[in-house]
């Protein structure tokens, strides 16, 4: 994006994503066909002619890095020859929307081997497919290579990727398609990423975190909720050329804080802060296709009081238990469980929560963390805030119980896996008032009168993004988080600082003033 | 939006709109039946969980004002009493996205006679009409009231309102559905402005034209053209509560001002503004669901040369010459010729139209001014930038002619309408290569030297927002807009000015400072 912004060597990203994807097809012994993806069409809102801002599909973005609507894609898996398919505008589009490239610089600008025409799609894979010669033989004779088509239930949002319907719906392909071998080998080629995407990943976390602390350092009581949405959104656009967020944020102020996605066009960050107020800030940039995904919470006006002070460490505890055990093999569940019992330890030593008979394990068995933490410990993220590949066949399944059916993964941590680390703490009335019902398993493990003194607090949640690395773990996020950096932030001093004062924390790079690239 | 933000009074939209509507329907002689619209649907981005902030479809919003998705209406014409239905939420909803409001408080909020859940329309709407006193008698008896449902084409995207699937293909009400009546009687409402309407269009258009003066001010050469996007979105958003503008704002520099539509994902407003660039800014705010669009051209280093200069005051001129004729009655055909004329003077004087023997009337019937303007003069504005009705049956018809095809309207101007005035001169190298080419009609009147002298400038536009009032025309769109205006800004001056340098532009408000509400 121009000046001191980010350069990105395309042809690592996205040349390498497909060499990544031809590698695994053929490890999985598909030695020949041809892989088509479709890209996202241009849209207009409802029935009118509003256009917003065109962001690519993931899963095309992954493999092509386009940036423009109605463009298609495909792989041969035998030479690697990538065919990108383009729309065909007519002359008037340049008076509207700028001067038409020819095939040849879409060719060069995508580091693609051909350029066609959309058009030509039907015939073009029909020809692909008749003239590849094939190894495979079948009881009929040689067989023909397949078109591979995505087709496949995204386990975040429980949509399935439909296969394009021009494809699916073609007289003259009908015979070629196989919408079955795809899908899982894509999303698991995204799940562990090349150190390209990681070092964007990490580009765009630190944006974030400096975004955050721009925010911190500026909220004031009486602001309004969405005047920290806008700061944030102006630091990383102007300063570092991030036009999108990877999602709404999430700027929800004393009770609002414990609304986990507060921020929706129903709750639009429009609450004024009080003084006292707890700010629950939860917001990521995204550059070049890739997103962040970071919390803040600090008390608006500088100062945590006791009982903020209490909660807050207690989750910035868990966070740091967390980063103790993350490396590869380690279960994503195990690493749930440990925050949650951070998390009740310390809640047990406020006096909210009664061990009486049990330990803290078994308090977490019987799901006591849920009550507080009722969301998952973090996610995958990349092209998407909750990237794929969280559960797919043969790997973890999701757990049903409260507080895990939450997660977005319950797989084996692997080196190169960049993930979420969120622990939160949240009063919720509904949710104590569940746990406290006559009959209910948990009720003798919470002081009732103690914690009705917490209603209305709101809460804590702490998130960083992090990597896991071949020994360990590397956390990209460089906020303020223990609460003397959170409260020399909000005091108006500078950020980062000279002196990394929680290296537990493992911020690799909060020291470091050089540009990552 | 909390705070000094604008106070919409909610009753004084909403209300009005249904009894507007409705009084409609019954002059066109439907006095019962019930008139059903559904509200815009959650939707999250592909097959992802990304959901990007909801924005109500415009015809629901104009007669409900409801901010949430998954939402539907009925308004029974012969009592006028209106359902708003909503939908059901898990308990688990509260936890995610807030506390689930209870039916009264939607009644409340949304001033509506009653709620009910979305599971029941279909019954409801089959009760209402069945249950409804009838005065309409046909052969066979007395007839049941009718179900209006929208149904028509958005004459701005060519596409059409489609009505409710699930009410389209319910077994139980198909023989009670009208698809005809509502659509031109709804889209007509919303062409002339209430007077709340109207207060709201003029307060985002002052908001934009100050945000407009605030990116003018901090411009400087060497600034990337979507550090001015940043600009304009937060000064809307952290001082004004403008969370969404009204489209993509349009960033040129240099010889991107003379691309129309600038600014989308494959032309981001990404290039490193130069010393000498124009600087063609075309954006609007939006608040409560009402946009503006208004377009500032300003050299980038603050000093108009004298090729800039020249164009700037041909555009200007056609802005006030078109100011002088609006008022009720006028072809907005007619206004757009004279900013034609006005512009083809201009260029005559400067020598790149050579006269002959043709009156400039007669070069506008040439169409030599859709050469330098391929675009309308404007269009009507409101809930959408190119708000509706423009083209409705028993209205003009669009002129298929160059430049004149692009009107968005060719209607005669009412008291109450709002449009932008946005007349642009620009040097785009295949229209001028077109006009230029051997056979063209036009060849003899351009001087083709002079021409080349000025390609690669790109282009200038100006636009307001002007409402036409009884007796003439009320501009809401306070920018500078003088050269001395435009340059005293650039150097950093303060802006509303004290005294009105222009009153030809008719900017009311320009020196008045108080708040419209």
């Amino acid at each position: 994006m121009g000046r001191e912004t980010y350069q990105v060597p395309v042809n690592d990203v996205f040349v390498a994503n497909r060499k990544k994807l031809r590698d695994k097809m053929r490890a999985a012994n598909v030695q020949e066909g041809i892989i088509y993806l479709k890209g996202g069409p241009s849209e207009t809102r409802f029935d009118s002619d509003h256009e917003p801002i065109f962001r690519q599909e993931s899963y095309f973005w992954y493999l092509s890095g386009v940036k423009e609507p109605d463009c298609s894609m495909s792989i041969d898996i035998r030479t690697g020859e990538t065919t990108l398919y383009i729309p065909k505008y007519p002359p008037s589009y340049a008076t509207i929307m700028g001067r038409i490239r020819n095939p040849q610089e879409w060719q060069s600008l995508y580091c693609v081997d051909h350029v066609k025409y959309a058009e030509d799609v039907e015939d073009d894979l029909f020809r692909a497919c008749s003239q590849q010669p094939t190894s495979n033989v079948n009881a009929h004779g040689p067989e023909t290579p397949k078109i591979f088509l995505m087709n496949g239930l995204n386990s975040d949002s429980g949509k399935m990727y439909q296969p394009p319907v021009d494809i699916i719906d073609s007289e003259k392909l009908k015979d070629l398609l196989d919408t079955k071998t795809l899908f899982p080998i894509l999303a698991e080629c995204r799940v562990v990423k090349s150190s390209t995407e990681r070092s964007l990943i990490q580009h765009v976390t630190e944006v974030t975190s400096f975004a955050h602390a721009y925010v911190m350092r500026n909220m004031q009581p009486g602001m309004m909720e969405y005047q920290a949405e806008s700061l944030f959104r102006h630091y990383c656009y102007y300063n570092y050329g991030c036009r999108l967020v990877g999602y709404t944020p999430i700027c929800g102020c004393g009770p609002n804080s414990a609304v986990l996605h507060y921020g929706h066009a129903g709750e639009p960050n429009a609450r004024q802060s009080l003084d006292g107020d707890i700010c629950l800030f939860d917001m990521g940039a995204e550059y070049f296709g890739y997103g962040s995904d970071v919390t803040c919470s600090f008390p608006v006006n500088g100062k945590f009081s006791i009982k903020q002070r209490q909660i807050y460490e207690a989750v910035l505890q868990a966070q740091i238990e967390v980063y103790r055990m993350i490396k590869p093999g380690v279960s994503w569940v195990a690493c749930h469980k440990t925050a949650e019992k951070t998390i009740i330890q310390a809640l047990a030593n406020i006096g909210l929560i009664k061990l009486h008979d049990k330990s803290l394990d078994e308090l977490v068995e019987i799901r006591l963390g849920a009550v507080f933490m009722p969301h998952g410990l973090g996610h995958l993220i990349g092209i998407d805030t909750h990237d794929v590949g969280g559960y797919l066949p043969g790997k973890q399944m999701r757990i049903q119980l409260p507080g895990l059916k939450s997660l977005r993964t319950a797989r084996y941590l692997e080196e190169g896996m960049t993930l979420t680390v969120e622990p939160g703490c949240y009063f919720i009335d509904h949710l104590l008032d569940e746990a406290l019902a006559d009959g209910s398993p948990l009720k003798g493990y919470l002081d009732s009168n103690k914690i009705d003194e917490y209603r209305g607090f709101g809460g804590i949640r702490l998130e960083d993004v992090i990597c896991v690395s071949d020994c360990g773990c590397v956390n990209y996020t460089l906020c303020p988080r223990t609460i003397a950096e959170v409260e020399h932030v909000c005091a108006g001093k500078p950020w980062p600082p000279t002196i990394d004062e929680a290296p537990e924390l493992l911020r690799t790079r909060l020291t470091d003033t050089t540009p990552l690239l």
